[in-house]
């Protein structure tokens, strides 16, 4: 199960709105006949490339997947169905699926006579997975806020310098996470003073698109939230053919000739983070990754709509300069937003810290009069 | 050696103005005849503890000492005479003695026929002893600049409240430090906000003043930078009998029925920080605990009167209220105060910083036009 975890793992960031999956099939003897992970939407499920390596080497043998095993029928077969096909005796499976339009797998392979297992490495599986599962308990997608600071917590210096606060090694680490996440999101103020380009540089930097692990480097969607619809021009680094963009502005903005944009409500002196994240969510993005400013970052926590901080502390004081956050909300100490710190390592000559909030986020159903997006798109793909 | 590095450390916080020492003798066999620290100044030193425990079975014996005994007569004899008189056969030493009044101890037992070794784990004994090196090279204390925050670097909410925004295990963590520190510095705005107390809680906690390792808690002395002698009033928790207090004051202002106060020259917005730095130097001081608020350490800064900085890390966001940092007089990003990370380590459900300077701090001697404080002290004690 933990080469299976491994595998699912190398799926992160291309299988949205899908789940990650690994599969590994061991046959009686406990020799590992074949594996495979879920790479994209639309694909084959990690159980079909697996059974496929097997062969008939499935017959009689141990599936173990990260995830209760599929029972509905979308773009691709049920699961549950090929694993009895296929003469599979038993499956181990570590978390169960909490889509009300996937589960249900375990009944079928019971019902057909296949063993099954369920719980192996769950908590493992489960942090695998945890944008995902998320996203299907809040309907929304996952976020997590990524700053950069010094150890005063400056994002920059007085007079708005910034480069370079964190490390080279921080600086590609951060490319690791938008490799992981549907969506990378700005906002104005960053657009503006450092026109970002928000794209995913390769592990290997090659220029290829293609990592050390042989997987397609999927691009992010990138998100500007422009609500005035000033800080996006024309030329921007952004709007470049790297990855696609989104410009989410106000209703009532001049958009002028930006190219794909989303309108959205007004909420205090921003857009309505709710409604931002419904409008991804209905593009079938399940993990955000939100990298400031300071004040979009401020409009998230006071929205409730951050569920994992990665902090990049670089060993420097500047004691003046903009802060990493900005008007969350949080007037009184009783108020602070508490966290639960999962992780603090070195990256070069920073630390990175990793933490969760004590208290689950809320979702949109927790958030009253949270308006629908004026936004037409894509239904939502199923797994 | 190493059993000797450990033992100079018990004597941290209260050998001042001396370093701390240690010393293990070994008979010809290698067994362990005896050991010792320095444990306050004026009483005897690390090598006179140890042969006063080993006695006759010193004739012949190997000292292991952290520091080069000493080789002048302060209120106790040279160290080098004494090992010589006990016949100890060879003197392993990590660190050379930086006093211009202390060294020559290793020619003088080199000269009475003792084998002399030097450099043995130099490294660890070098940084038992930070605090007192610095201070012989600048010639002024060794400051820590200690402050707790949010992981967005905030000291106190909005609204000023800060109780607590780390956890009893980091405060527990404080009461080390200052403990180990021979003053405790902090400004006017938390003299004024938090009326604390700034006095060393032994580990125990049970109040009888000795910690677990049977030696005494030696109580730091309290020094409040007060500019306009404003902040202390009577009654302030920090004027009780649990510890020596000091308010430093402008030349200028009225400090009426203050107990004890330097009066230090104006340099900017408040005290010139050298100034203190000299008058504290001249008490015995050699390491300062500095904890703020945030402007002061600012004026440290702008100093360069930081030598380590200790940050505790609260897992929480607040998005307002008071930074821990603030007007160090760094206005772009080439100027900031760039650092090397020794240490990051849990404390609870905190995290623990550790941080040195990348370029050394600077002393008296590089700061130019540094006013000889107005004050009255004892002569400073020698070793």
């Amino acid at each position: 199960m933990r080469r299976a975890v491994a595998l699912a793992a190398r799926g992160l960031g291309s299988t949205s709105p899908n789940p990650v999956v690994g599969c590994v099939i061991l046959d009686a003897a406990g020799q590992p006949v074949g594996e495979g992970f879920h790479r994209r939407a639309g694909g084959p499920h990690a159980e079909v490339h697996a059974l496929r390596a097997a062969g008939d080497l499935a017959r009689g043998a141990t599936a173990y997947v990260t995830l209760e095993p599929c029972a509905h029928t979308g773009r691709t077969a049920p699961c549950a169905r090929a694993l009895i096909d296929a003469g599979v005796a038993r499956v181990v499976y570590a978390v169960a699926d909490p889509n009300p339009r996937a589960r249900g797998g375990a009944e079928i392979l019971r019902a057909a006579g296949v063993a099954v297992e369920r719980g192996l490495l769950a908590d493992e599986a489960r942090e695998g997975n945890a944008a995902w599962l998320t996203s299907v308990r809040l309907g929304r997608p996952h976020v997590t806020w990524k700053y950069a600071a010094t150890l005063d917590g400056r994002s920059a210096a007085a007079d708005s310098t910034s480069r370079w606060i964190t490390s080279a090694e921080a600086r590609a680490d951060v490319h690791r996470l938008r490799a992981e996440a549907d969506a990378v999101v700005v906002g104005s103020g960053t657009a503006r003073a450092d026109d970002p380009h928000l794209a995913a540089r390769p592990a290997g930097a090659d220029g290829s698109g293609v990592d050390g692990s042989g997987v397609d480097v999927v691009q992010p969607l990138r998100v500007v939230v422009d609500t005035d619809a000033t800080a996006v021009r024309p030329g921007a680094r952004v709007l470049d053919d790297a990855a696609p963009t989104l410009v989410a502005v106000a209703e009532d903005a001049d958009a002028g000739a930006l190219p794909e944009v989303v309108r959205l409500p007004r909420s205090g002196r921003g857009l309505d983070i709710p409604a931002l994240l419904a409008a991804l969510y209905a593009r079938g993005v399940r993990s955000v990754l939100l990298e400031g400013g300071p004040a979009l970052a401020g409009s998230f926590v006071a929205a409730g709509a951050v569920d994992k901080v990665v902090g990049y502390l670089a060993p420097a004081l500047l004691g003046a300069g903009p802060t990493a956050l900005a008007d969350a909300g949080i007037s009184t100490i009783t108020e602070a937003l508490r966290l639960r710190m999962t992780d603090a390592v070195r990256i070069g000559p920073d630390l990175r810290i990793t933490a969760v909030p004590l208290a689950p986020a809320a979702g949109p159903a927790a958030v009253p009069g949270t308006a629908v997006p004026t936004v037409v798109s894509t239904a939502p793909k199923e797994r």
